[in-house]
């Protein structure tokens, strides 16, 4: 049994250690050193080179290294009918619950006004809401957006949630669909958006959708980039809609010096570290799914490429 | 039934109300128009002037306004055998856990590395540990650092506490008195101090605890500046024991616009906003609390005035 690894970061060495951990009768190659082809039955990528994925014929399902498959579905030469895995995993998971709720915590508290006053040596005290005052709304209840969305109502936030399809999640005030994105929007003080980039989900964030959003609402962007029409929120910005961000992701990464974003006073920019999968907890998810096939049962976390996640 | 109210801020005509809401019975009068003095039965106050609270003869209890009884406790007028009740409401304690969180994880997915790194242009993610791989401590287990450590070990934080007398948190490992504050500052990656001030803490944080925290450690001080030897601070940023400060509180506020905390890249400053009594959650605390003596039964939260909290 053997797994072809690509990955564009340094990681290689920890992920095979951490699957020689979690299944030892795994052998794993590290692309470009694929050996023969036809020996190769899984293989687990980030960012696989246009074309890599068709070149092995037995393969029996491919494991994103990460929670989005964006990176690569869009390869005209992707092949056709192979079982596609999203990364779901307790360490990608948690990092990615972290960061939001860091970043709910830090509009909340308006930080980004205290920052500004500390700039100026400023000493104001300012007015703010307890979190069981304060609407929170998350879009995309996957893995991520529920787990986040269930620690942000732990904390006492006033949390509402939307999905495409119809979700319920403990002490979330659910939405979903076209119908339900305006009701939802108009609950955000602080909307958080964990979307998977889909075809219906590109812009999602717009001059539109952003203008639905209580006067001086806080975006923050954890997702993707192209989620969010970068000239829009400058828009909402202007028209005061919207009083602070934060982005972690951007159309082009990673973000180029010369992006408004950078010294824009209301935008705090992180290099899209919200969350990462962990080798060792994510080796034992996919090591979990492979022994489930392997032992006859089904693959968890299926992508439907219909739906794009 | 007559209390007399002494602020600093401009909160008088919130707290007026939210008094006569939950002790209809109460007359409230603002300081200094006290009336005939002989009919005031309690005295809910921060910063009284000195030898205010003397003036009231029938006196039954002082209530601080605040968690910390410091702004009024060395007043050599003090009047003598009067019960002084610290504040302990829901709405103070929860502002400062969201505090306490907002700053733990600040320090914990270094934000002032990457705020350093936007302020650059700088496109660089940093390795960080989960929650559950970070030690964080919390000094003071009363109301307030009792509910913070529950909430940072309920996200997952390897939690440790300490406190002058052995108390006992679920899930955090506590310690206690002076034999336990070595292997308690050994522990803490983070630490927050939530310390009353007394003769025993003053200065509790100076360059030999500050030495034993592990290499690179955050210091998060929400409690009293006067805790914390501001030239120990900058000592162990020179050594490299403290990497990164959350400082809300200082020996004199406001801090004045020459202090080198201000600008300090290490150093993140607020004007002592971490948590603030809410009017509403206050008054019915006081009122439980004087319906119960009124009733025969014993107030809550009294200090004792040996240890001074």
């Amino acid at each position: 049994m053997a797994l072809v690894f690509h990955s564009n970061s340094d990681s290689a060495e920890a992920w095979l250690a951490a699957l020689g951990k979690h299944l030892p009768d795994l052998e794993v190659r590290v692309w470009p050193e694929a050996g023969d082809r036809a020996e190769i039955d899984y293989a687990l990528v980030a960012h696989p080179p246009r074309g890599m994925l068709k070149s092995f014929p037995n393969l029996k399902a491919i494991f994103s290294l990460w929670a989005g498959i964006d990176h690569f579905s869009s390869d005209p030469e992707l092949p056709a009918g192979i079982p596609i895995v999203r990364m779901v995993e307790p360490g990608l998971t948690r990092g990615m619950t972290e960061y939001v709720l860091l970043n709910v915590l830090f509009h909340h508290r308006r930080m980004l006004e205290y920052l500004a006053q500390e700039k100026e040596k400023v000493w104001k005290p300012l007015d703010t809401p307890l979190a069981a005052e304060r609407k929170v709304g998350v879009m995309g209840l996957g893995a991520l957006g529920t787990d986040a969305a269930r620690v942000l109502a732990a904390l006492g936030f006033d949390v509402a949630g939307w999905s495409r399809n119809q979700k319920s999640v403990p002490d979330v005030t659910t939405f979903h669909g076209a119908e339900g994105l305006e009701p939802f929007l108009q609950h955000c003080e602080i909307l958080v958006c964990l979307l998977p980039l889909t075809s219906e989900t590109r812009g999602i964030l717009n001059r539109r959708t952003l203008g639905l959003l209580p006067e001086g609402a806080a975006v923050i962007n954890a997702a993707r980039g192209e989620l969010l029409v970068d000239d829009d929120l400058f828009h909402a910005f202007g028209t005061g809609r919207v009083a602070g961000a934060s982005l972690d992701v951007f159309g082009y990464e990673p973000l180029v010096p010369e992006h408004p974003f950078w010294e824009h006073p209301k935008i705090l920019v992180t290099p899209h570290c919200a969350a990462v999968t962990r080798p060792d907890t994510g080796a034992q998810a996919v090591a979990e799914n492979i022994r489930r096939l392997e032992g006859g049962g089904q693959l968890a976390h299926v992508v439907d490429l219909d739906r794009g996640y």
